[in-house]
């Protein structure tokens, strides 16, 4: 049978990235306090192709990912991409895998516990034996406006938002410990369950710490040099405004070049 | 050249839709300030098949559309229908069309116009003569919390909302007095600009106005029974919970069965 | 603590619905094959407010969800919402519950395994005893047009499609069975991993087996009354068609009526 | 009123952007054909924030788009950044604008006009003096697999894609240009209204110029060098692939490195 794609291409163009992008597989990431947790993940694959090569082989990233026994965390990730290169001929090796992360919280208060997701990912590029890996951690929290509370006779708006910390590192960094800085940084946590008395006791703490989105920025980026085994970091955080349609956007990087 | 729609099929089953569903298209639906209002859509276009027809026609439903020189509102919508069951041959016709709607707002203190948008759909069906016609309107708006008010010494969790109407009437009925009465429902309405006395202003006003996602159901219920025109409604009441990562729900009919 | 919840309402509307919605938590579901699986929800869970109180109490609907220890199955299902309405003091209980659901497929001439993802959802309500359990199946699917294959020359234009069939069934109905019955009414299934005289085979099997949306429709409609156990069904097929940018859709319910 | 955005922080942390984001608002862009086009945006409107300020002023980001009229469009955008940066004291100002963009086609053999929809982008960024300013054009297309072509011994599978073209230019250039250079390296164009004979002429266009998403990027980028204007382009192909539920993806960029 003919293999088209293994046909020279005349046209002179190296393809950065060719591969299969919004494959949903069921995968098995690392759990601080579990051991392994079950997720279901939306996984992108990508090599590069050479300037003489027509085409890459699409069914040949799914037979990687199987290889690996749906094994998509750290200590596999570097092992997948040069797996990738080999199997593919490429220089280049990419992959991208988001996937949710369920916790399970106690309520302040009453200790009562339920689920809370965090959207994970992992994001690695192999270009020759030069490997980058990037992890992000998205938290859900809630902020209170400290303008809104100052010029205000009573009372403040607050909102829920969205804090992504995307990260390198050279040493294990568990979600977890992210999640912990982020909650911290923030007016208050969000849980899935909380009784009255836990609802009380946000309310109050939200109040008596407003934090704008500028604030929650740059808390974060003080607690992530203390924490000390982050190399690279950006910080974005977006609020659902509850007085707006519109979403307030920050964004910090460790570099301060943009 | 074949017609394979036209082929008689002896499969023997009647399809009770079969058209085109997506299709992104501008459109000048009616304004109540401005005579009309330029938008974009995204349509929906159904006929039903007699059980010996194989298929229907698709390119006839945008024929249709662009007779009409992408008049799509209210006083249009009975004529689309009646033309697509004529050109169709169908004895049902259904248009269901989604649209975003913007309006020129003054801020509460200092007056300052800025526009917000609202999600609205026309949805329409003949089947023979009968003739049913229902349109939504979806206004964002801002909640603050009962309970989280009585509970706590001070503040209240407070978030965005969104209350959406449908509702059949033989009169016509402008979006706008929908927009009014559930903005005057809420804890406070939602501007695209507020300066910093407008946010002073709704930040107090929301906290002297606690509204679960259930009082503004019930608010609007009340009103738009006084409003008259209405025949059938559904409110529906989505709030984007701020110390939550899931949203509180609620829904009411104006009868009283689901 | 006061309940404001617990308040008289005097507005006398009664609320169809009230309660949570979008909670993403892991669940566990029944397995043709491996027994269960694990998965991840988003669920909505619901109930009814009579006309003199104010508020439902949202904490205690995940309160039930955890009871369950996260087994939202069809034969949990009818124990949740009896404990709902006891647990709230309602007539009506509701839960829709959507989740994706992976089989592991072999390539029709390799053999070589992957998984796929299917879409679904149970959708159930208790009135008083009244017991209404809904099951929705989402089946990716190719289909070439008969239309385009019978005019042109050569070749067809063709597309990914998705049939989403949602029943009631007093009996215990496999997603696995209806996914057999969509697949086998298409122009060819699905898969994530297909090698090269797979993918032969399975472009010459669909040019073999046109197929508009009304055939597919039609063909699953004629297998799910054969296959007995399905009391009411309804049908949707909507093709992402490859020569446009929006999609044809049918739509075929078991009773005759819409 | 005290400025709480205006207090001393002592954090010295700078932020690289800051402000406002999924902002839709009503435009107008440039049309090549009539002169100018009403269109709807979401935005996103940042600057960056001193070390030593406490947050930025949201409200004037909707000001300055409000003074110049809804006109969002290349001419404006420098203007646009210049008053961001001069009304918020800021070093850079960035504006992000997505926004559909429709023209209005001949169907190749019947000349039937109707209309399509492309997703446009305005991307720009001052700092200090330096502007970038980056447009995307998306234009869907239809591709045709040549390797199943060339293995099959009838059709071949087929599908609706997306192409993607980002690019910096110091000249004008018209949106409708990318779109012809993107359509003519595609299997065959996408068209919203298709009678018969221009269906017919598709499918056998499309079988007779199969192209993998590896091919259309190299196409593409062989025209855009020769086009001229363009200093630096990203072309990125995704494929709806028919037979898989994934997605075919390849991107190529003018700049060999990553």
């Amino acid at each position: 049978m003919k293999d088209v794609q293994n046909q020279y291409d005349y046209r002179n163009v190296y393809l950065h990235r060719v591969g299969v992008k919004g494959v949903k597989y069921p995968i098995v990431v690392l759990d601080k306090r579990n051991g392994t947790q079950s997720t279901i993940a939306s996984v992108n694959m990508y090599v590069d192709l050479p300037r003489d090569y027509r085409g890459t082989h699409m069914s040949r990233f799914i037979e990687v990912l199987n290889e690996f026994h749906l094994e998509v965390h750290p200590k596999r990730i570097k092992e997948i991409l040069e797996r990738l290169k080999s199997v593919l001929n490429a220089s280049r090796g990419v992959i991208e895998v988001d996937f949710p992360y369920f916790i399970s919280k106690k309520a302040p208060v009453t200790g009562i516990e339920s689920y809370l997701e965090y959207q994970c990912a992992f994001n690695a590029e192999m270009y020759e034996s030069i490997f980058k890996f990037e992890v992000s951690v998205t938290t859900p929290i809630h902020i209170l406006c400290p303008c809104s509370k100052e010029i205000s006779e009573r009372s403040a708006h607050n909102q829920r938002a969205l804090c992504k910390v995307t990260f390198h590192s050279h040493e294990m960094v568990w979600i977890e410990d992210i999640i912990s800085i982020v909650e911290s940084s923030a007016s208050a946590p969000i849980y899935t369950l909380l009784k009255r008395p836990d609802e009380k006791f946000i309310t109050e703490l939200a109040y008596d710490n407003p934090r704008f989105v500028e604030d929650v920025a740059r808390d974060v980026a003080l607690k992530l040099r203390n924490y000390g085994k982050i190399n690279w970091y950006k910080i974005e955080v977006e609020s659902f405004e509850s007085i707006h349609l519109h979403n307030a956007y920050t964004c910090v990087l460790s570099d301060e070049v943009l």
